[in-house]
């Protein structure tokens, strides 16, 4: 009999090729499949709710990998820990149904790219962060976000480097905020595109730094060109925070505290 | 003329040999004489506010040094953050008059100790954090901190690898949380002992672990003699958080929040 799991994953891209398997490449995936494999003496194939890029990191990434075996979660997720590298770390653990599936069932994602905005480095951000040590206007950047919330086409902030030719997304939540010079940049949608948030952020940068006012979110949206969008934002300043699933999915356990941060932002959103 | 001046300095300890320099290792000291002395092309010597041992964090490290210049600020601390190490930030410059000195001018110190006590290690507070996956008593540690507020004899908590007989600190302010998981321990004090805050703190792991009870703290303090306090917590986990001088010298400059906040960012996002 088929069991099915869900594991909650957070890592630190900065030294790995990005979330997806590649041959010859150090991968979230494949050292997190090598872990599994090891435990299980199976050949297990995981999925994950979507990929990161390389240098991308996530403090709630969802796995989801079918086996033969009844599992021991306490045991199963502390040999995990283990194995894995100091970058990646299981956080939760869950047995799911069968209808379950990391990307499919996914409801929503939430992304958020971190700027350093004071006038020095800083140690502690430094692999998570873009440092920008010119001071951004984050409220003008806040109100350019507002023209992207809801149902868009965002072939605009898409990567020409794919030929998926669905390019429209539903923004649930948006905004920029300053705490102390750090500054977060949260987007919560049902789906992104290939680059999307590094582009808006990029984009975001330009109208903080008073290249353009806030409207000129809208006409970028409105062209439907990537030309038109910023430059990529470096993949340093990115993190995937969470993704969320239909409470039918029962993945509470995995949910904890995050994801009650999660629905307080989603609260205020609507 | 000679011109005094005060640097704040944060750094990751994790690759260094501790704060102070000596020969043929890598410290924090030596990196910023150097990068210093490219600049003014002089042989300047600095002085810390106090040493830091390998693998100790500062998010606030004071430090002082004379030269023959007129420095300006904002060119010198550009240049010092390029010639410096990823893991070393000058946080702050400031003039100071002849009467200054970073160590002996101190009025307090404040160290904080953080430990990860959820089950599962995390990414982003690896390396300034010690992980302890077995639950802590946080009430029973907070009221064992008590014990120690105020003018003792700290000989329970000195490193025998020390020959300094002043073995009297006056600690101002004590406290023990826990964050979701997260457990800061912060210690304000005149001056400390060498190893002090490790030792402290081993001592209430063992009290938060129900080895002891939080009254074990005060027979610990009332031996002066180190084998009754616990072993000395590992260095990843300290952080030299600021260092308090009179508002006579004017740092206030040097002073702000930043670091503390940046902190405060990577542990809530874990």
């Amino acid at each position: 009999m088929k069991h099915k799991y869900a594991l909650k994953i957070q890592y630190l891209g900065t030294t790995f090729s990005g979330s997806q398997i590649q041959p010859a490449q150090r991968t979230i995936q494949s050292e997190i499949e090598h872990a599994i494999n090891i435990l299980t003496k199976e050949n297990n194939k995981t999925v994950f709710s979507g990929r990161t890029d390389a240098g991308v990191h996530a403090l709630s990434q969802i796995v989801h990998f079918d086996t033969e075996q009844e599992i021991n979660k306490r045991k199963f997720v502390y040999s995990l820990n283990a194995l894995l590298p100091d970058e990646i770390s299981v956080k939760g653990f869950a047995k799911v149904d069968e209808f379950f599936h990391s990307q499919k069932s996914a409801r929503y994602r939430w992304y958020r790219y971190i700027i350093n905005n004071t006038s020095h480095k800083s140690i502690l951000l430094r692999n998570i962060s873009l440092h920008i040590p010119e001071k951004l206007n984050v409220q003008e950047m806040h109100s350019a976000l507002s023209y992207l919330n809801g149902h868009h086409d965002f072939s605009s902030f898409k990567s020409s480097n794919t030929d998926n030719p669905a390019t429209h997304c539903n923004i649930l939540y948006s905004s920029c905020r300053n705490f102390s010079g750090i500054i977060y940049i949260d987007l919560i949608a049902n789906r992104f595109l290939y680059n999307m948030v590094r582009t808006i952020t990029g984009t975001l940068i330009e109208i903080g730094g008073c290249k353009y006012t806030a409207e000129h979110m809208a006409d970028v949206l409105e062209a439907k060109n990537r030309k038109c969008a910023g430059p990529t934002a470096d993949a340093r300043g990115l993190t995937l925070m969470s993704v969320g699933y239909d409470e039918r999915y029962n993945l509470k356990e995995i949910m904890n505290t995050e994801a009650i941060n999660e629905q307080n932002v989603l609260c205020k959103a609507s």
